[in-house]
């Protein structure tokens, strides 16, 4: 079956490729050479460019980033990577992600990087800031409500 | 028009997207977040793990590779860079390469960077060795021939 | 005071660069510049890096690697990262680490980031394989009495 | 030979480390695990963040940031690599600069990396910028003459 890269991947499409339906959004990619490490597995690093760059994707569709320049405002608190199996160069990929609970000024969520089945999943814990880069800033209301409705978020 | 990532697209299809009809051979792929640098541009030395990237698909598809792992034995001799433009997020992009010179042990390839048009245009010499890792090696006739017949290669 | 980069520094080293005495052993080295994210602070990814290069001196001193090249049959199967407070260009710090518990097969460590005081906090559970990356093999007991008598790691 | 990382050294330490007179400004650093590629060599594109990060200590010496973040406003245009011989984990290297020529709003830069011999060669072309990141602006009069007095630069 036909994989799209680089593009928001809904419901209908990440359950074709094999990905749960409490996934609301995924994106597509493939290994790449300079990922790897010296035994040829994605090195543990390279996992954490791929939560990011699903962040700009994600931020822009739930809303986060109007008026803001790409993960502007946006700090990464907390993290944990469960590496559950390793991918080798030129596998597809799709990562996932979705968030499970929100607070005045920070939220958790959870990502998942899917071939075949589930390869590593990680939670994160994002801070928002002002342009000063510490002073906390409030989750926008049309941001929680689309937590809550795509992501079943919790209010926490 | 659809631009498909990860694969290597044939003369036709780079030409339809805008790529000189003397580049043999591309791989699209689109502009991740890691890759920026503090002005908001592609970093100089992501560049390289394009190119080293594209490599890959060029000598499974040249028959450099075989029975081999991917880009083992191949050693990046010299390196030439012209940034003519700079790329950002998000933005597509195609890597083409073509080899335009070849001598015993080792080949010239030149690589471009297309969206729109040309942004950066390099050139390497890389040489073949032995699993010691010093060992010139030669190129193997079939793939002389590869060189010459699909990109014009030169024996020089 | 001076400080060492790239050599593992002992507690009483550590100590007067205000490392707390139950981190057994330290590796100092200063922020580049392509470690640096748009905003200026040190990427999340660039952290994991400095943690892998520690290990490298670490398995070294604990005779974890002995007759096999740096890291090879080191898997991480887990990470937590706690990034308490962002580090910035030219920065001098401390990458800390020490095993807490071991198993058989698999160990559990924790890292710290120290630059005046504690700056990210890190624990990964890393297991032993053999060659072919997936057969588990025992810490072996001359390590286990390492983790043990220098970092006062507990068997689980 | 005791040597220093991470702080400029001037041409009496560099000889003293093997470094030919004709390089003014060295920065020593050590080969860190996740630079090496697949067979254990530092890979190619890590060589550029060297040079990237040797020019921070640079412009900073050469008074060319003074009252700009490090690097702003300064544009790499074009770059040559010559790869003479590779590195390998835990080595110790030096990267030496020098500009070679000026011109009015760009300058020509040759970078180094010695470990015990010289292992890789570069030239950079380095364009000045205003903040919109494309306007040019000349290199200042006091710059220009520490290029000229210090490291022999040519005006082209």
């Amino acid at each position: 079956m036909d994989l799209r890269y680089h593009i928001p991947l809904d419901r209908a499409t990440l359950r074709a490729h094999g990905v749960p339906d409490d996934w609301p959004m995924g994106v597509a990619d493939r290994v790449r050479f300079h990922e790897l490490d010296t035994l040829g597995h994605v090195n543990n690093a390279a996992y954490l460019t791929w939560f990011e760059n699903f962040r700009v994707h994600y931020t822009t569709a739930y809303g986060l980033t109007r008026g803001r320049p790409q993960l502007d405002g946006l700090v990464l608190r907390a993290l944990n990577v469960d590496y559950r199996a390793s991918l080798r160069l030129g596998e597809d990929y799709i990562v996932t992600g979705r968030t499970t609970q929100m607070r005045n000024t920070s939220f958790t969520m959870e990502y998942g990087v899917f071939s075949g089945d589930l390869k590593v999943l990680s939670t994160a814990v994002l801070v928002l800031v002002e342009a000063d880069g510490t002073t906390k800033r409030p989750i926008p209301e049309e941001v929680r409500r689309a937590f809550a409705e795509r992501d079943g978020a919790q209010a926490a």
